[in-house]
């Protein structure tokens, strides 16, 4: 840090150790506060999708953005926020740093999807008779030769597909920038020529795109319609991509064989809703990015950024507002 | 195959499908019978450990191997069978076929093991609440940077290795034969310099050796004094490698956090045996083999022997009796 660095006050809405070691800032820990009513007390703002941007206003506050210069987001995604929290301000996110633990969730629902070692757990002797003869009437199937289509090659989409090959599966992916780069990405990974092409030929199908307007409902009757039959599909991303009451359509009808879903619509997903009970559904309370040192990385991005704001040098990781992500 | 190829008779305890390929060779189905009471009848037995040689008589049958001259094993462990069978006839083996299934069933178990998917799906709202509280106070772990040891580095524990160093794993193996590549093995895997220190420094180990005099009870109550606290162990390779009250004792005393087994010392276990109920004992009954199309690639390895040996050629993938693999 050259000894011309700014002075920096930062309202932080995460837990407290995620900064502990920052020195030569002040610190404001604003837990779940209305992040707005307190614009006018600090340069930089570290925020989540949970610190009650539900309650939000939806037309920007008077006097927006106050003192606040820069938003640095925990997530990925800026789908949980209100749009004028990024007027005139520099946003950044956490690009990146989750893609790790989410890609050992994927991998781990293609494997309970393909081998079914839950059900298959003997508890008794009668168990040990009926499981050991089901192998042969309900075969497990092996990860090798099964195709992966993965939707959105970002950071989360090559560490799924680099695992997989590994694996032995053949892996192909759908990028809206892949026009650049046409037939692959620069991992070797083929590129499909569209949704549709992927959808028809994909054993198991990965979700790990931004919300946008454009992808919104992206999975919706139309699309499922295109879909190989007995395909499995994972939302690691968020529920608004997927057109839930078409997603049910597509179970019962046998065309889906099952859903691994991290994200839904709303979230929580309020008592009774179908996806709690549905047998061909495996749900989780979006925690797939939870695992490991994940909060210590997102520390150690912001404070990166951090010291190249303070030296007044370009930041990291900034959000397109244009494209959404 | 020449002009000159031998007309072979093969008595087949496999499916009959296994076989349905093979032209011009007489094949004799016989399930489950006494292979040993129709040794004259056939030059090659193809068998398998689950074909009643439970009930094969322990002093060699006068008059064996009768016309037998080739014993191939849709194994690839010997342990299963009496001692005589190997005697006067060429015995070949299933090397690697299974390797692939078995590889995916660890990887999946090392992964239940650090995310603990199975038990945070939510069915109801409450459990929502619960489990997404729970990644804070009960993180999950990622697979990256945890170490893996391997004991017993062949097609299985090479499989294996390739999976987990995808994920970011350290891997490291022992082998009976590494004094001959002291360091690291063809793959760039290090070895371990002893059981011991693989033990000592391990989160997750892989049992994927044979079962041999030398290897029974291998992980005894000595064995587990040296084990690193929080490890899980995972059996894809024999139950008798495990001194299973050593096993319980380390479990309980909380030295062990879980095991995985596929395979136990009996099989099946009887009724009520301790490891249907412990909470810290994940059990499936010898399936891990039998995913994908093992059986298939099984008789496309009988299928390339047997026509080398109708042309006089040396099979491949013999035993070696004196090591017992």
């Amino acid at each position: 840090m050259t000894a011309s660095a700014r002075k920096v006050t930062v309202l932080n809405q995460l837990g407290h150790d995620v900064l502990s070691s920052l020195r030569g800032v002040k610190v404001l820990d604003a837990g779940r506060d209305r992040a707005w009513e307190r614009m006018q007390e600090a340069d930089v703002l570290l925020t989540a999708p949970r610190s009650g941007w539900h309650g939000a206003p939806r037309e920007k506050p008077p006097g927006w953005p106050g003192q606040l210069r820069w938003i640095h987001l925990a997530s990925v995604g800026m789908d949980y926020f209100p749009r004028w929290l990024f007027d005139d301000v520099q946003v950044s996110c956490s690009r990146g740093v989750a893609a790790g633990p989410i890609a050992d969730y994927v991998l781990s629902a293609l494997l309970e999807q393909s081998l079914g070692l839950n059900a298959r757990q003997v508890k008794n002797a009668s168990d040990w008779g009926r499981e050991s003869a089901r192998v042969f009437s309900q075969p497990m199937a092996v990860l090798r030769n099964q195709r992966l289509g993965i939707v959105g090659y970002g950071a989360i989409g090559k560490a799924v597909a680099h695992r997989a090959k590994a694996f032995g599966m053949q892996v192909q992916a759908l990028r809206r920038t892949q026009q650049l780069s046409p037939s692959h990405a620069d991992d070797g990974t083929e590129y499909a020529s569209s949704l549709q092409a992927l959808l028809g030929s994909s054993d198991h199908v990965v979700l790990a795109l931004p919300l946008t307007e454009a992808s919104r409902h992206l999975l919706n009757a139309d699309a499922f319609a295109h879909c190989k039959p007995g395909m499995h599909l994972v939302n690691v991303a968020r529920g608004g991509l997927v057109k839930q009451e078409a997603l049910r359509q597509a179970l019962d009808s046998g065309l889906l064989a099952a859903a691994t879903l991290d994200v839904t619509e709303p979230e929580p997903l309020p008592e009774k809703h179908w996806l709690y009970s549905h047998p061909k559904i495996r749900l989780t309370p979006h925690i797939s990015w939870a695992a490991g040192d994940v909060q210590a990385r997102i520390g150690s991005k912001f404070a990166e950024n951090l010291q190249r704001y303070r030296n007044a040098l370009p930041l990291l990781d900034l959000v397109d507002l244009s494209r959404g992500y």
